[in-house]
């Protein structure tokens, strides 16, 4: 049967950094620790909270220090990682007291340096940085690649590419790869193919899924993921990140409809999904947005249509 | 490789009718058979265009018998099925000169009864009388079985149940089965324990995946459907049929995010997706709704950022 490799998934919620950091209204700092809070409630075992960036490119993440110094304890019993993009960061990460932190290279040149101004190279050297201060401070380091499948600047990516990207993170000290498909244009084949690629060099015990819904196909991507045996799955609350004025817009994949496709598959993830639907309510409204996740949507409408 | 199974895939086209008739806006008849011509010049070889049924109970498909006689000779040049429901609306079809109809049978006897005021037993009764007559006049006949994997009623439905109202559908002289998840909660392995079930006990070449979007799970959906062999895959344009108000509760799944799935797969279609994105902007104007299909949404972002 589909998926009898996978038994249990990991799910890393990205809504608090990945998600807000793409929403138009900024939250303040209370908001965004109650989301944690919340999300960790629901039982997420790994919830990205934020990013050491400076607040003049990405205002949502600021005060991310504040929010790595107060999450609640039972947050703190997570793994809680913080995006970093350099030393500086991770001296601010340091600092601040986290534990767990995330570097992101791109597999596209074209892609690195217009999101980062830096090559492929220059990132991989800023993730050496980050790395020694990491094993110094015992904190855990997850490596994101973007554009894994393809890049809006040099279309269809060679797997070989993201192999290379994979490996050197791999020897810098990652203990996790996340495959972002940045632009969500991904389709199954292509993922079969990069991940075939990726077993046959890394095996798949370090991969993590990190799929973009914009074109409708996260979901079926990560049943391929879950066919490879990968089972950390990146996902963001209530599709956050997603544009909400023009559904279909998606960012991450909701990780209700994510939750509720392992549920139906008897795969567990100790997320409860009641909690999971009142938390992506929650945030939406905060927001102003209205409420997308499909699953999340479909199953409250059905319990109150049952009540 | 995934799919490999499969090089073409017939999409039967299912928007202007049932993605209409779950539309709160009813169109006139030259808009709905614009939308068939429309759908017809995009390239689908199957189009469902109507239903023989009472436009008390269903006053989006008034009119049917006219669409039927006045569709566009492009479009008679497709497989254009009309649903009916009884002998009744067969003796309309037939005078309205149909070519292609559709029937259809619950797989949950509490739906059965719910939605069409009759047991599995009669609507099986139904059938038969439209058979004979489809017989007698050459008439292509497609089954639908609804609630294949669970119902609104009886939660969980039984794979042998659906194999058993298959079975009596194919001896009846259908020469297509849909599945049909018709509250769409379905997921990968219910999917697949369902294939396995009737590809064993009638082989998949009769059998059509319809499976509905609203928990977000039809594409991943489709892809096992794909790696069962089975080729022809039920779709609507701009996710015609879900509620526009309430992006997340979709209806049937957009034929644009199918498309793009099959096309990023290598899998041959005859559908040009510039084509059908256009035509589902436009319906989805014309009934004042916002386009919320993904793939097409995302598609035509994409290509006004690079002009």
């Amino acid at each position: 049967m589909l998926g009898d490799a996978v038994s249990f998934v990991r799910i890393v919620e990205v809504g608090p950094r990945d998600g807000l950091q793409n929403e138009p209204k900024n939250l303040i700092l209370a908001d965004r620790l109650s989301l944690i809070d919340r999300l960790a409630v629901a039982g997420l075992p790994s919830i990205e909270i934020g990013a050491m960036v400076s607040p003049k490119w990405v205002p949502q993440m600021v005060q991310s220090d504040q929010v790595i110094a107060q999450i609640s304890p039972l947050a703190q019993s997570r793994d809680c990682p913080v995006l970093v993009p350099n030393a500086r960061g991770m001296q601010d990460a340091v600092a601040a007291g986290a534990r767990s932190v995330a570097v992101f290279v791109a597999a596209s040149e074209s892609f690195s340096q217009k999101n980062t101004n830096s090559s492929i190279e220059q990132s991989l050297s800023h993730v050496a940085e980050i790395a020694t201060m990491a094993r110094h401070h015992d904190i855990r380091l997850r490596g994101y690649i973007s554009c894994v499948v393809g890049c809006p600047f040099e279309g269809v990516i060679d797997p070989i590419r993201v192999g290379d990207v994979a490996d050197a993170l791999l020897n810098l000290g990652c203990v996790e790869i996340s495959l972002g498909d940045t632009i969500g244009i991904a389709t199954p084949r292509q993922v079969e193919n990069l991940l075939k690629t990726l077993r046959d060099r890394l095996g798949v015990a370090p991969l993590a899924a990190h799929f973009h819904d914009s074109y409708g196909q996260a979901l079926a991507n990560i049943l391929v993921a879950l066919e490879y045996g990968i089972t950390t799955i990146d996902s963001a609350v209530a599709g956050l990140g997603g544009c909400p004025y023009a559904p279909g817009a998606g960012g991450n994949v909701a990780t209700e409809d994510v939750v509720y496709m392992l549920n139906g598959m008897g795969i567990e993830t100790g997320v409860d999904f009641a909690e999971l639907v009142a938390t992506g309510q929650w945030i939406s409204n905060l927001l102003g947005r209205p409420y997308t996740a499909r699953a999340g949507l479909a199953w409250s409408q059905q319990q109150s249509r049952a009540s």
